[in-house]
Parts: C-alpha cells; structure tokens; sequence
C-alpha cells in the first residue's frame, strides 16, 4: 500500500497489516535491523509513539515483520502453484515460481528472507529463532516436495530431499545475491538451469 | 590479535592491520554497516579520534575493512592451495579449502563477504563497489580454474565456467548460512558432495 494515496486523515487509522507491509519493504532494503521505529513513523505518516503502542518494542516490530514477510511469500510463491499434481509437476511449479518472485519485486530491496537469515545467522535471539523457523518451513516444504515426487514414481529413490532442498535453497539465495548485488537478470536462468540439471538427473525414466 | 595479550603502553601503537583485524571480526558478527568506530575503539582500546584519523570516516573504515577481509580469505583459502597442479587438482583443492575454511571460524562470525554482499546487495555506493569487486575476483578465480581444468583434459568440454562458479559460489554461501543460521556442521558436507557429484559428472572417463 502507498501511504501517498492515503488521505491525511485517515493516515491514523492505518491496518496493522499495511503499516508492516511497509516495514518488510524497508527492511527488504536496510535490514531487519537497520530498520526503526522512527524509519517506519516516516513512511506511513504515524507517530512513533503510536507505532510503540502497537509493537512494543523494535524487537516486537521486528518479530511482526517477520511474520508479514512470511506471509507475502506464501501468496506470492507456494499459493498459487497448490493446484498443480502433486509429485513432479507441483515441485516444478513452486521452484519455477520461486525464481520468478526474485525479479517480480515482492520485496522491494531482493528476497527478505535472504537477507534476513544472512542478517541474524550470528546473533542468537528471538528474531534470529524465528527466521530460522521460517526458513525451516520453507526447506521442509521443499523436502516434502522431493518425497512426494518419488513417491508418485516421479523421481528415482536415490533422490535425497535434505541434500536436494538444500542445493535448492542455496541456488535461489545464490540467484537472488547476484542479481541484487551484480544487476544481473541472468542469475535467476542460471538457477533455473541448475535446478534442471538436479532434476533431469533424476526423472524415472 | 587478542587485545586482551597488547600491555596498555603498546594500545596506542597497535598496527592499522591488527586494528583492521578486529574490524573484520566485528563486521562478520555484528554487520558491515553495524560497525562503528566507537565499537572498535572498545575493542581494541585506541581512541575515537585516533581511528579517525586512521580512516577519515565510517565508509573509509568499511572499505578498508572489505580489503583486509580480502586478505585474509587469500591467506585463508587460495594461498594453501597454489602448490597444487593446474587442472581438477587446484579446482578440487580451491572447493575444499574453501568449505575447511567456513568452520575454521576465520570469520568469527562467519564468512565475512557472504554476509556483506547480502548486506549490501541494496545498497548502492562505494563500499558495495568494493564488495563487488571482489566476489567478482573469486568467482573469476573459480571459472578460471574450471576452464584450466578444460583445457588439461580433465573435465569435458561442455562444462560450463559461469554455470558451475555459480553453482560453487550458492552452495558454499548455503552452506555458510545453514551452518550459521541452525548451527549444523552437516551444511558442508552437503555443500561437498553437490560439488562432488557436479564435477563427477563432467570428468573425463
């Protein structure tokens, strides 16, 4: 949401969930701890005592904003390929929607959770505990992809999901580093080329 | 350096690289950006004003620090290796001595440029130059090294430079976030065999 397109007096009454759709996005840029309370009173046009009223704490913002982020990758990368077959065809969709939401701009600085879990890897604390429960969500959805597809025939036994979830994890992180640090569109084909590879190593014949 | 080991009298004198050391290591903890010039003078006991007077400003300290953390990754990973013959020897070498080096805790809060290109990817100006800069001379090293292992015969011809530094350069930071991020060991170890099963599959018979 805009804060621009907000009428002045409605500014006050702005959701929870706008006010920390703008958080993800400042945070996408500067860091989750780069960003602050006073940050996110400019951008959305509330007092920062307002702001206090509804997080408690910048770790509290922290934790909600966490929460958002988890939230707009769930609609942008797993939703909208939960129709597909199960099995190949649906472990095909989510890594091929994965690599389309780095370039689609989801969040405005390059993925959150790229950052994020790069951010907190050395400092232990509630923040840190929950990206890594997210990322934990995520990679344990990958694994569960990769059984799934050996399970329906798809992919052949010796497909090992924590060895594949982690490459995959590791190649759209890499994708989404190189795009956002070296502009270059290029990395997302790279990764798609990768997965392929992985993957067409083993397909049943 | 230990500060901790430097007599009182000697502080004062400490060298601008064990001053810069210090730097790395907050900045592998704490963040690029976290770094700041009161934060080191705490650490290594010199004054605020005399750090100034060594960098000139926070960006002329974050731009040293990039370098001296280059330093160190050479002595750290590509030095122990040179002796090695050209071809998949160096290759397989460079690949080890760089996972070794992840738990080896040469960072002490892990590798210092998979956390600075994240932290920067977004941030536009000098120092993300600088990070830039020297992701691009590893990634140039390990093309250059696959290539050399083309031309000696030892890898096929249809391995391809961008592609596999690419891959090296994702798993290796995957590994280094995973390893981070849920304290598990196991990350490079599964960073090692996708890299050993992408160069098993283009070895020459």
């Amino acid at each position: 949401m805009d804060t621009a397109e907000i009428p002045k007096s409605r500014k006050g009454s702005l959701t929870r969930s706008a006010i920390l759709e703008e958080a993800v996005q400042l945070a996408s840029v500067h860091g989750l701890e780069g960003l602050s309370i006073g940050q996110l009173a400019e951008a959305t046009g509330l007092s920062k005592a307002g702001l206090f009223a509804h997080f408690g704490s910048k770790e509290g913002l922290q934790l909600a904003t966490v929460e958002a982020a988890g939230a707009l990758f769930v609609a942008a990368v797993i939703d909208p390929v939960k129709h597909l077959p199960k099995g190949l065809p649906r472990l095909r969709g989510l890594l091929e929607s994965w690599l389309a939401y780095g370039p689609s701009r989801t969040f405005r600085g390059g993925c959150f959770f790229a950052a994020a879990s790069t951010e907190f890897d050395g400092r232990p604390g509630p923040v840190r505990d929950r990206v890594r429960e997210a990322m934990k969500q995520w990679s344990g959805l990958l694994k569960h992809a990769v059984r799934e597809a050996v399970a329906e025939g798809h992919l052949r036994d010796e497909a090992d999901p924590s060895l594949l979830a982690f490459e995959f994890l590791a190649l759209a992180m890499g994708a989404n580093n190189a795009y956002q640090l070296h502009d270059d569109p290029r990395a997302f084909d790279l990764a798609r080329r990768a997965f392929a590879a992985r993957l067409d190593a083993l397909v049943t014949p």
